[in-house]
């Protein structure tokens, strides 16, 4: 009798979370939809006009000043999200949806080279955050209502729930996935993704062609191709780290004074680069024939060191306090660094661009998993192994810090001792 | 400087065990393919040869004392090995694997219904064990290479690389992963699967064609489809665990007695089942048309009740001291209770197959991202978030206590709470 009970609790606890991932998955997809939208408005508008870029250091300040009067604890972003999962605290401030929201347009508008993923997380989690006051969940239940606002968030943003719910799981800890919100969050990210593309929003279709059965020698060349994503995860991770330090060392008062060097930096970087399209998003560039994540998939779409140009962009944009996710830059210096790999060894270029699309990003947040499955859900079943092979490696070379701080590090991945629970 | 030493150390550590993996792999991989290929030589001859289900009293008897005088502790099969990974103590004994390939030639030939993984996964488990005898490994390795026999068996047996990666990490606590042997655990399997393939096995091809794009309808039959998958998972295991108790409690002295009273059990069953379809592994039968895995993916390939017969024929086989695995049955168990639900609610019974394979599977061995995983690599990408909703549901709905007694809980699935690290 006391089996059955056992089974009649698991549906309350079901169906309790599927009624709380209504209004969490309803108002996280809309909002992360608007964004979305106004993200393509902002991008569009800046290709057009050019001059835009010279405000970036005022853009800057404006940020700066919008978190340091209203931001509260804001600014900490998906770091103050994950410390409120492992020990809940003060709470998540409802204000960073819109302040996120705000200075991620702020920021691309006027041509800092950053991403989407931060910012639909931190809508996620603050709204899942104020549910969760006017609910009065207890600790506990918080803590599952902010890992599905992330789940939500990020399979809103990418159009791949799946990857969204285990993302949500994968990223509290290094080494480790506990199943405490499996469904809960699998709930969260595939209505917020329904959510998200009834309102018309469309995610970028990528392409990958069977190229060949399976071969030992191309295995090497991933797992090679493995090694090099993985360090390019750690050294943008690194890089991003270094710069935020170095930069608050240097200039310790006017702080404002930092987004301002970064914005003209980056105006520097344009002008040596020649080129504008390392700035934004870079989904996809002003002209057909740019350099973007979209033309890393065709030969000789990207230049050789693209994605190191890319990497010092956004480690810088980011690093000075301008606002946005560091995933999808993650997914272009992937994307780009595989491009470039498959030039030198003769690989497949689509392969070895979604290969590095994805293994760069699971280095820098450590997600291995949840990047093997967004290899499915975006590039099809074919590649599975691949996508795990090259997934796992970069994992294991991208060291023990990935971007987000608050990560903790449960399973060492020198020796695979157990760090903590 | 520290750092690029922590990359160099990770390089060190790859590189062990990916020699490692080599004999691993080797001899797994050859000896699960030696297995497969004896298999299908021993069901084809029993279907021409029905007579021989008279003998399966006999056969375990057979079995009975070939454990009780050569087995020593290897009867307590894969759990045997899961215990060594928990907390290393005496090691598996090399002769598990050749008992155990003996043992389960000997049930499918008399027309035991039973599986083929926990044979496979013993096979690998015991190799690895004696590799890590030779090599003299340290205790936290020899927890490593024994979780890369587990994936290597796996991977080979059913042709699921990564499926047999994510499945020896999986299935050694409820409600969690951890990465200790991710890597390790990959190539293993990847090159015991290549290994397999090599000596020119290989394995059934299932199909799911395109039915229909997303609905709420559908997601709403998936979801029911799920809890009776994990429902059918939970009864299967408490039947076997119910049946191996009973028994040892009726047959008190001469416990050669219970494999004979399990034989003749079998033997009624099949009259009264009228047909000899639910004997051995199951994957075809003997006629075109019979009841079997690979029609259960055809409307009215089954019976309505076809499911409860392979899990009562299974239960009853294994709980008596017959020897396989149970997984093979469990994919029948699961693709045909799909077939009725598909049938019932007008659903598409290619999908509704398919997700039973993998969700009751899920449900009883408590894995359902390795079983997911299993769905892109069987079945394709196109309906991962499907195979996702039935497994995370199955596997909510099937209790805490799986077929693994040895398999200890990490997180309730009641409130998501930690219980163990």
């Amino acid at each position: 009798m006391q089996k059955i009970f056992e089974q009649l609790s698991v549906t309350k606890h079901l169906l309790f979370w599927t009624l709380l991932a209504i209004p969490v998955s309803l108002t996280a997809g809309s909002l992360v939809a608007l964004f979305l939208w106004l993200l393509d408005v902002v991008t569009r508008f800046r290709w057009e006009h050019a001059w835009l870029l010279y405000l970036l250091p005022l853009a800057g300040v404006v940020i700066h000043f919008l978190y340091k009067l209203w931001g509260k604890n804001s600014e900490a972003g998906n770091n103050l999200i994950m410390d409120e999962i492992h020990q809940p605290g003060g709470g998540v401030p409802a204000r960073m949806a819109p302040l996120v929201l705000i200075t991620t347009l702020i920021t691309h508008l006027f041509g800092g080279s950053a991403g989407r993923e931060g910012t639909a997380v931190q809508i996620g989690g603050s709204l899942a955050s104020l549910l969760g006051k006017w609910f009065r969940l207890s600790k506990e239940d918080t803590r599952i209502i902010l890992m599905m606002g992330i789940a939500a968030g990020f399979g809103a943003v990418f159009g791949t729930p799946l990857t969204g719910a285990i993302f949500a799981l994968e990223v509290l800890a290094i080494g480790r996935i506990k199943y405490n919100a499996l469904v809960p969050c699998l709930i969260a990210s595939v209505f917020a993704d329904i959510v998200c593309s009834a309102w018309g929003l469309h995610h970028t279709k990528y392409h990958i062609r069977i190229v060949t059965d399976f071969d030992f020698l191309l295995l090497g060349k991933i797992i090679l191709g493995g090694v090099a994503f993985g360090l390019a995860g750690y050294v943008f991770a690194l890089s991003s780290h270094s710069i935020k330090s170095f930069s608050n060392r240097l200039i310790k008062t006017h702080k404002w004074l930092i987004p301002v060097t970064g914005g003209c930096i980056v105006i520097l970087l344009t002008f040596i680069a020649g080129t504008e399209d390392y700035l934004g998003l870079g989904v996809t560039a002003s002209s057909p024939d740019g350099i973007s994540i979209v033309n890393a998939f065709n030969e000789n779409g990207v230049t050789s060191w693209s994605w190191l140009w890319k990497l010092v962009f956004t480690a810088v944009t980011l690093g000075t306090g301008f606002k946005g996710g560091e995933v999808t830059p993650l997914f272009f210096i992937g994307a780009a660094l595989g491009n470039t790999i498959a030039m030198l060894t003769g690989a497949p270029v689509e392969l070895f661009a979604g290969l590095g699309f994805i293994a760069v990003f699971a280095a820098a947040t450590n997600t291995p998993i949840a990047c093997t499955i967004m290899g499915v859900e975006l590039f099809g079943s074919d590649y599975i192994l691949y996508y795990a092979v090259a997934c796992f490696t970069a994992y294991y070379f991208s060291g023990h810090s990935g971007i987000y701080t608050s990560q903790r590090l449960a399973v060492s991945k020198k020796d695979g001792a157990t760090l903590e629970d």
